[in-house]
């Protein structure tokens, strides 16, 4: 039994709110457990230089931790003049696993910028990053089909993370920070709607970890799909 | 009669959650009609070093605009390394504000660092943000005594902000965005809870205007303080 | 009486030198008591891209204190790699200003670049760079109708402005150094050559203001334009 | 058959030039095929702030790919003023690879800076980078008890790095650029010197991968890892 | 004869204005010809980290060359966040050659900023920014020691440099920016009171040259140190 | 005779190892002593925004000390966000000089990056970077040629560079590190393949120096070019 009652294998609570807000072409904030991420979803007709003319779209994704979503306060990277070392993974990451759910032939000369705002942070939030950028971008690109601009959502598969770790030598599914904190390894699973593997980042925090373990942690991962599979639908 | 109906004295509907987020000491989501803020007060046990040594307390406001927030979106300010002139100005206003709030001796060698995140922008932020930080702030301050750390709250005047602005010829009270784009005149009112001014910035967009006009705007603002008074108190 | 045995309606002796330098197409050394400012204005045969194929020119207003004209010195803002807020603040005020003087239609797909160097500072150094930058700016435009470049200049107003505040509870004209940092409230007035306005700014340095103060300074800012019109129009 | 004749479960040719320089603590040139880099681990007498006092060491490693390394040249890292997200998001695999290396009490209070310069890019570099890091990470400690300055090796751990993909259908082991240039997976393994893991990282470069993918390159990292052991343990 | 008349072996007028401000412990304006720079020394009683607590002081230049003074407009460095390789190779050029001018363990802890904005630029900004960064550090230091900080000036010698150059094969003392332009080689030298070297820099713009043009050069620099001498100590 | 046992005239000895790398068109190892320096030449099919259209090449040069080349640690420069005053000296003096070298109307509009990057560094590490640069800038415009991309090389001179310096009053060729940090002058001299000079610096880093002692550090370096141009001609 886990300090907040969830058993290994438990989500923490998952509510994800669309169109949260209305300037952003899709929009949801998310919330897992404690952990609240607003995720938008914006369109530019152009795309950057390295792929002009070539007929194909982009995805970039930007994260960040807002000032107060932490305690003590997370100091605003724009007052060191760049983003931190672990900002520019975790971006790097929701970009590469969001990539993964788009035809970029189909999306044609468009770049569609996922941006993940932290509004409080209690572990997960760039898995959550991830599950509500989704969402974010299939409401962006439904409203392309609506306003005709594309025959068809370019959307070619679902896209959901979830983490897990080995923490007291325990698998456990979905840390939160105190967990998190703790862990001696620490995993981040992207998969489709399929179960299928899109990304694995897995870490000995303070050792090593052998192939059981991993499984451990792919089994949780991997079972839970379906739970976050239905809640971005359902937004 | 205005876009949204609106008479030229009447407020935005104007809505303050407390306790938006529960990791900074202080914390609302701030509404005025379709624009939201974010605002938290973050407390450090020390100061800048200019002001190390001295028994004085300090008091920072930052400012941004999230990138969704904005249609089309905003780039983020620290791709480009540096928060632009428009965000600087704003900052330093609410700083400004809001260190006219306080007793920076009773506060003692702490600082209070006040974030402000647009969620979404409709006109009115930088009024907005010194409305919702100066609600953190006094949460904040509430919880320095309650945790025994201040004898009493070194708050010593209410802090409200309001825009007015000349439109068509006429003044209006709190312009949203599209009144905004198209004022001869643009004005910014900072108030305590007694009517009197502590910071006012007009600026005619694109000619002059006359003391008429001034004390016009002045009029509207002034006689809002109350509402937003109120609003203020019962968050 | 003040430290200086000015009167409280007047302005330390004002000296504007035209064709300081001969490589910018307008420059001047603008002398306010001890205050000294070299404003350049400079032309360039573009716009900035947002206004690109509009057929629009625009102005934009650097400004900047040479670190030896302050005791101690000031830092070199390119040590830190960026202007502070401080200067952006000062610098965007110039720039809106100096923009309510021309007609960018009349000027045609063109920038003016208006340079403020800080030489020496002992107080009201932005309403100085006003003030000398709109001499620049109509010795550059001259310019530009002498070499046949416009017909007409496309100044459509005289611009000026001047600084007030309230110390030890009465309302002074053009403070210094010693009386503005010992100011109660602080204003700076930007006007036309009618008395209109363009912009206001007035801050309660540490406390509030009522209307009866803001109008005394207002009262004593209008009543200079006359003075500041005379010296702009002699140079 | 491989482009370079090699079997899907062959290394490429892994040499390692212990003492390239005399200057560091501890200095490898590290090839890999045709993939070179140099490795090399200053001692610093220090940690950073947030570790002082607290009697423990740390490790930092940072990474470049030196111009001449790629065709086309790669631009200079600090001539946009800061490094890349591939640069930043390899240097922390080294930094937490080789930090599991270490036992940060027995080190004491210093830091040591792993630098891995590319002189030649063919693929594999962060693994190459981590290879060769651990070798002059090694022989700096090995000065540090020669030195007299610590009784013991502080190292807890072997550590070693290689990639492996799915390439056309196919698990490869170690691929070089046109592999990695058109592998459907991509995956780094970092292991310690029983097979155990440190870290695992796999991408689906334009699609999904299964768990048995997932497992075969698994298994050809792991038999590989003792052929880089015996390449670490001769230098 | 040279275009502006003057021989091959003719300084500019060179005019020194000493006191051109107040707020700086010692302050010039320096013309040389067109060329204007204004040189200001400012003292500061601690010194870099790299010198603290070893009883020697410090000499710092920074140069600038202010935005009106050059035609076309000179792009301010801080709008791109750092200096340019040329600004830096000058002020490193100042700072060596006026350090030598300096007694370190007799100035004690304490730096001397030498700040030199060009506020004209027709040519040989370099020189006169030693010229009359010299006259500026002497004025400094004798307030010092008017002051009762020091019993005498550190100054060990005097320091002055001027350029020469091979223009169309002939050997020309102090070019003006018309001349520099066209010179097949470039120089400057700085020297000290007796004519004796302390940095000599020869640059072949197009080609290469020969010791008879170096000797020629440096002939006709050392042949006009007594005259730059008296400017300085009549100033 | 000298700490290393070598004559005043004498240099250390040279090694140039062509082709160390094959990303690059032109790659050389230069080893001088126990300075070992990589140079790099790589092309580029397009010009500088202010060379465009006008039918010439150019060529740039950029140096690093790779953090392990020196004890202690040489920090990284992109960390701080710049290249340090002295890189950008280093890197402008190498550019001039290698520029020198060519002939920019025959190369036609493409530049030409030479690298340096100093892998270990035993003073010279400027004349190392543009004796090698030289190599491989010649290495590259062979392969030009070889390609069929030019009729013959742009090359029109060698260009070879040394240091000299005066230590205990002696002037010696080829200072190493020890040498350098003790040298009462120092300087740096640039030829071509007659012995005619391209750039000459010489600087009293303590004091000053007379003509004699400049035409001796000017004799000795002359007189070596035949030594290192053989060697050029044998890489």
């Amino acid at each position: 039994m886990r300090a907040d009652g969830r058993r290994p294998e438990t989500l923490r609570a998952l509510r994800i709110t669309r169109d949260f807000t209305r300037s952003a072409a899709g929009s949801v904030l998310i919330e897992t457990g404690r952990t609240r991420v607003l995720c938008t979803a914006s369109l530019e007709e152009k795309v950057p230089p390295f792929l002009r003319g070539k007929g194909r779209g982009w995805l970039t994704a930007e994260y960040s931790l807002l000032p107060g979503s932490t305690s003590p306060r997370a100091n605003r990277e724009v007052s060191r003049g760049k983003a931190s070392g672990r900002t520019m993974e975790i971006q790097r990451l929701i970009g590469r696993s969001l990539r993964a759910a788009l035809d970029m032939e189909a999306l044609g000369e468009r770049t569609i910028w996922i941006d993940a705002d932290v509004i409080e942070a209690d572990g997960g939030t760039r898995c959550a990053s991830i599950n509500g950028g989704y969402v974010a971008l299939r409401l962006a690109l439904e409203r392309l089909v609506a306003d005709g601009k594309l025959a068809a959502s370019p959307l070619r598969r679902q896209v959901m993370a979830i983490s897990a770790g080995i923490v007291g030598g325990h698998a456990l599914l979905d840390l939160d920070y105190s967990e998190d904190s703790s862990a001696e390894v620490d995993m981040n699973v992207v998969m489709d709607g399929a179960g299928d593997l899109i990304e694995i980042q897995g870490t000995g925090e303070n050792g090593v970890f052998d192939r059981g373990q991993l499984n451990a942690m792919l089994d949780l991962a991997i079972a839970s799909s379906a739970e976050i599979r239905t809640a971005q639908d359902e937004a």
